[in-house]
C-alpha cells in the first residue's frame, strides 16, 4: 500500500497544525509505503515572496523530519522538483470537464467569502490529482473538506481511462494506465482552539509555534486568555482555553487529575499555564533540538529530498510515459 | 527578432488554411529566428485517439516541412516534447486572476455554443502563454481572432515580473525575468470558400486537402458546387465558388484573364475546374512530392524535430530556471 500525503508551504506549524494532522500523517509511516511531499507550487497562491517560499519549503522538511518523519523508510520531496506532476496536470486536464472544477469545495469557498482567485486556486484540485496519480498513491489521508478533492482525482483517473484504455474495467478499477486512489478520512480531531479562544490558526497570533523560541512559546502559552475567577475558587475547565490544550498532552489519568485540581479550587489559571509549558517542553522539545541538528546538517536534508524527488520521478516518469502513450503524444 | 507560431494537431490542411494562414506562417521564417511547434498539448481537447493524434502531429510537421518550412534555419518541434511548457504553464497561472480566464473568447465561445467546455479548452490561453514566455519569443503572429488570448500572455508576463522583480519597470518592459511579446496580426484574408459556397473547414467534406491523393483532390474540386448556367451564357466570377478558389492561385493578370471568359459565355463552369485542378497541382504538386519522399524518410524528420526540442528546452530551461528562482521554487 502507499499512502501520498502533501504539506502546503504556506505557514510555520503550530500544535493545532500537530494534533490535527501532522500527528496522524506520521504515524502512517508504518502502515505502508509513505510518500511525503511539500506542496510549494500549491502555495505559490499564497506565498508572494522567494525568500519566504524558500525557506517555508525546507522548512516543513525540518519540521518533520525532526517530528519523526523516518527518512530512511518513506520519501520526502518537494513537489516543483517532480516535473512529471506539472506535466501530468496538464494532460488530465484535458478530459476533465470543467464544470466539475467549478463545483470543487476550495474555489466555491473563497468565492463565497468574496475573496479574489487566481487561476492557481481554481486549479489546485487538479494539481492534487496530479500529485496522487503521479506515485500511483493507493491511500491519500485527507480531511473531511478534502474528502471531495479526493473523490475529483477518482473521477478524473477514471474518465481518462474510460477515454483511452479499451481494457479499462471501471467496476474493478483494473486495466487502465491511472490508479484510483482511495480516500482515508482522518479522524474528526477536536478544534484546537488558540489563545484567544478561537480556532488556532484562524486569527493572528493565537497560535503556539511547535518551533517558536522559548521566549516565543513561553509568551503565548502565559498569554492565553481565560476569565477572572480568583484563585481560591472553583474552575470550569470545560470552559478554559488552558485545559483545552492542555488535555492533548494528557492521558486519562492525567486529564482526570487536573480536572480535580480545577474543580476544587485553590490553584490559579497561571499554574495551569505553567503545567502546559511544561508539558509542550516535554513533548517537544527533542523534536525541537533534531530540527537545529538538521539546521546545522543540510546536506543531510538535501540528500533526502534529492533522494525522495529521484524516487518521485522514477514511479511519475513511468505513469506519465503510460499516459503519453495512451494518448498518443508519445 | 524571435517569431514563435504553433499548429494545433488537431485536422489534416486543406487550401484553407494554406491560403489562410500556413503560407504567412512560412514566410516569416525569413523575418526573424523561427520557432514552430505543433500543438499537440492543445489538440488533446479535440483529438481522443492515441493513433489520430500521432498521426497528425507527425503530419503537421511533414506539412510544413514539405511546403517550405527550412529546418536549417527555424526550429521546428513538438509542444509534448517540451516539458517546460507544463512546468511554466502552472507557475503563470498562479498569479493570473481567474477573472481573466473566464473573459477569454475561446472559453465564451464554446460556452455560447452551448459545447461542454473541458478545463483543457478552458486553460488554453495559459499554456499558449507558456509556449510563448517559454521560448522568450518577441513577436507572435495571429489571426485577428487570437489577439486577446495574446494581450492575456503579456498581461501574465507583466504581472509575474511586478510581483516578484523588483528591478521590473512595465512601461520599458526591462528589468522582469518573462519577456513580453507582441502580437502581428495577420493581413486579413479572404474567407475561402469550401466546395459546397460554406467557409472552408466549417462543414464536414468541404475541403480540398493539401496532400489529399490525386483521385480525392480531383474529386474534391469537380465537385464544387455551381449554379446550373449553361455553357454559352456568361457568368458571374464573383458568384462562383470555382472562381473564388480559383483566384487564390492567380495573379492580376490571370485573374482579369479568367474573368473575362466568365463574363464572356462559352466556357463551362466544368472546364473552370479543370484549370483549377491544374493550379493546384502546378501549385503543390512540388510540396506534395515531397512530403511522400519525407515520408520515406522519417529518421530526418525525427531529427529535426529532436534538435528543434533541444533548442526549446534549452532556452524554456533557462527562462524556467529564472522564474522558479524569482518566486523561490529553487
Amino acid at each position: 500500500m502507499r499512502i501520498l500525503s502533501g504539506v502546503k508551504s504556506s505557514g510555520r506549524p503550530h500544535i493545532g497544525n500537530y494534533f490535527g494532522a501532522i500527528r496522524q500523517f506520521i504515524d502512517l509511516q508504518t502502515k505502508g509505503e509513505g510518500y511525503y511531499f511539500v506542496a510549494d507550487l500549491h502555495a505559490l497562491d499564497q506565498i508572494r515572496d522567494a525568500e519566504t517560499m524558500r525557506e517555508l519549503t525546507l522548512g516543513v522538511a525540518l519540521d518533520y523530519i525532526a517530528l519523526g518523519l523516518d527518512p530512511e523508510h518513506c520519501m520526502l520531496y518537494v513537489q516543483s522538483h517532480v516535473p512529471e506532476v506539472s506535466q501530468l496536470q496538464w494532460i488530465i486536464g484535458s478530459v476533465t470537464p470543467l464544470g466539475q472544477m467549478l463545483r470543487a469545495h476550495a474555489y466555491k469557498d473563497a468565492q463565497a467569502k468574496g475573496r479574489e482567485v487566481d487561476f492557481g486556486l481554481f486549479a489546485y484540485p487538479l494539481l492534487m490529482a496530479a500529485d496522487i496519480l503521479n506515485v500511483r498513491a493507493n491511500v491519500v489521508p485527507v480531511g473531511k473538506d478534502q474528502k471531495q478533492h479526493l473523490e475529483l482525482t477518482r473521477d478524473i483517473a477514471v474518465k481518462f481511462n474510460m477515454t483511452y484504455c479499451p481494457d479499462f474495467d471501471p467496476q474493478t478499477g483494473e486495466g487502465g494506465v491511472l490508479n484510483l486512489p482511495d480516500p482515508m478520512i482522518l479522524e474528526e480531531v477536536a478544534v484546537v482552539p488558540g489563545t484567544d479562544g478561537q480556532k488556532m490558526g484562524k486569527s493572528d497570533g493565537n497560535t503556539i509555534p511547535l518551533f517558536g523560541t522559548d521566549k516565543v512559546v513561553k509568551k503565548a502559552i502565559m498569554g492565553i486568555v481565560t476569565d477572572s475567577t480568583p484563585i481560591e475558587e472553583p474552575k470550569d475547565p470545560d470552559a478554559c482555553n488552558v485545559y483545552a490544550i492542555l488535555k492533548l498532552f494528557l492521558d486519562e489519568t492525567g486529564q482526570a487529575e487536573v480536572r480535580g485540581r480545577y474543580t476544587a479550587g485553590g490553584t490559579g489559571y497561571g499554574d495551569f499555564k505553567k503545567l502546559l509549558l511544561e508539558k509542550f517542553h516535554e513533548r517537544f522539545d527533542a523534536a525541537r533540538a533534531k530540527r537545529e541538528e538538521l539546521l546545522q546538517n543540510l546536506d543531510y536534508v538535501h540528500d533526502v529530498l534529492a533522494k525522495g524527488a529521484k524516487s518521485a520521478r522514477q514511479t511519475g516518469g513511468e505513469v506519465l510515459a503510460d499516459v503519453q502513450a495512451a494518448c498518443g503524444i508519445r
